[in-house]
């Protein structure tokens, strides 16, 4: 049987630690979904459409890795797709708390549906998506916090969040 | 004097962790009063009368609890109830570290009032009413998570949440 | 049925945290066994005798608390004494995690025992008896952490510990 | 050089646990900015300007104290102000899981801005300002979490927030 | 290439907990060597032979499964099996910080390795070996927390811990 | 009146990680006092008079930077070095909360005396002595965790401990 793992998460934006979790993922599966939830309901900072783009873009010459969204439970997109595997990257104390309510939860809901959960890189732990909006907000450089190939500033009108 | 807890919080809904906590209290109390604190400025899931409803059938047959709805501060509603005691249940670190700046905060204004803390049980760690929203709004099947007597599908309109 | 409640710990040395907490809680029991849990392989800091004599001395006027020691399983120690209780305070978010552990492993072995959490109080939350032993043993003085009625220093050898 | 350091936050309002945090700094820099950061979007408790007066009232007394505010990223501000150092106090772990992250994310984008912190008093430990408000929201006396010179009362309109 | 995982562990004893983590993980792998770590100079609870004994006679029916145990560096004994990651079972937000440090240690003096974490199941959480063997030291029964082949009571001589 | 502070630690071994936090806060300080605190009953791996030999090298250039050692309380040692701050680096939450209890108490008894606390490096996070000695334990190469000046293979005897 294929192994499918689902790298669910709003991504916005996707960063050098979301990077390195698929990356060093990869060994372990056939085949990785990075799966965008979205919410109809909530604006996000990048359009859902440019996060797909970007997250295309980075992984562009890996075969194993596929790029969608879902607006639902990430268990019933795991379903869809054949995926017996949820990925998630673990970066404090406090997020591990958060992330084993819901993988536990899953659990319950639908046993067959494991959990794996990769560590960020030492120099990764502090970056997170919402401090990385936050600098950018305020017209500050990001590029270090972000994958190469991603020029951030032609996705989004900074003057929009000023 | 009689012994009177205060058991607040938002239940919305009422799961089968508050359910357990309550219960395993009874034999300290005389009178727990399960008090749901709302905040007219904002929307629950359930309207605040579904979960008094709900809460009220759950312990239909148990003489000792009461159920009740207040806005306000926590300790102005157990002075006005004569209850010397809060109740409340931990579930994790993250939580402890919320509920003891409360109940110390509460203790420095009304140092008469007391914060009695129960855990969890194990089994019963990750629910938290916020998941079983979440994966109600999306159609999943809560109801491992709440108490039997609860259909939780005839109280709220899940066409509303999608 | 009258409601009795342990409070175990090796108390070497009772400090004003546990007074603190014991006495907050003496409301909502009919007996508090302060019971010190000794292991006869290890040597404490205090003797046995002595730490038993200073917290009879602390609750001289006391007639609800009962002091004696044990050295087992604290669940069976309470059995013994027809305890449905186990009283614990809790001071830090890492304290939190290991008492959760014990409890909820006590509450498999044996049910019908429940354990009832206080926090210390704000001011108290750093003082505890390992940081306490440490100041002594260099000759510091931590009479202000200790209950009023203790005079430390006539329970040990400080040259003993140098 | 001179040693400037920001006391970044939204002080809202100011606590005795910031004043605590800012005096016993004091020794340490020749300067320190108590920098109100605000947000045009967001609408605070007490507004700017009220806070600003409050702040300069605390430490009217005290030379080497400056009030400010600014919107846009601190360590810009830090920047603007030749300030080397952050001055920030932490009080939970769960505070310090959120003030790394910041500190770090500070660091890599100008790493010579150093971040400094000294923890609250035990006994001020659980004092937040979101605390504070709720309590103020509901009519409740805060004075003792506040420092001496305010009457918090003639700075906002309890009306509007019942 | 074969996709080897190590389960490292003082297994002291072997609990439902750890026959829970290498169960689920089995779908991911195509083998895993549960390797016990000793150190010849500290003497275990249960013996070495003992503690192999019990594991193969819990996994003698699953071929992908092989015991070892090994003293040294853990990242060395992988080298060694050619295991490319190292399966985790997390409990606890302080079992948690510790993973990470050495987690990310290993990754830094061997890149190659990965850390694979599980979550331990809700109901499984407060189970540590450690707690488990201080109930065994004073004779309470552990079975429920102990995978149902083992009888625990003919490995080790409760006399010899009263 | 100048500013000195203590860095106190058993640094055995001094990391990169120490280096940092003593290199970053020096534009703070007329001096810092690393201090060795030791334990006579207790052996450590490398030797005190190593440990010495070994941070002096690595701060030969800097003039601010003194070397001593100390066995008693750390309060005490500030005391007689006229040292009125204390210079701890954070890890991890587990850390902190440590720390917090520490540096609580320690104002409890001398109030005048500051703890100063500065972030590891994103990078640093996972490096801890306790680590690096397991490491070195078994041959590994700790190299990159430790000071550039140090070989630290000509400081121990690696044949005593394997």
């Amino acid at each position: 049987m294929k192994k499918t793992a689902l790298f669910p998460g709003s991504f916005d934006p996707f960063t050098i630690g979301h990077e390195s979790v698929v990356k060093r993922a990869l060994p372990l599966f056939d085949k990785i979904i990075v799966a965008i939830g979205y919410n109809s309901a909530k604006k996000g900072f990048l359009t859902l459409e440019n996060r797909i783009k970007i997250i295309k873009n980075i992984f562009a010459d890996e075969p194993k890795i596929r790029v969608d969204s879902y607006s639902g439970l990430t268990i019933d997109f795991c379903k869809l797709n054949n995926a017996n595997f949820i990925l998630r990257g673990l970066r404090t104390a406090t997020d591990f708390e958060y992330e084993k309510a819901i993988a536990q939860m899953n659990n319950f809901i639908k046993s067959e549906i494991e959990t794996i959960f990769l560590l960020t890189e030492a120099a990764h732990t502090p970056i997170s998506s919402s401090i990385v909006r936050e600098i950018l907000r305020y017209g500050g450089d990001v590029s270090q916090f972000l994958p190469k190939v991603i020029d951030i500033n032609q996705y989004f009108d900074s003057k929009k969040f000023k």
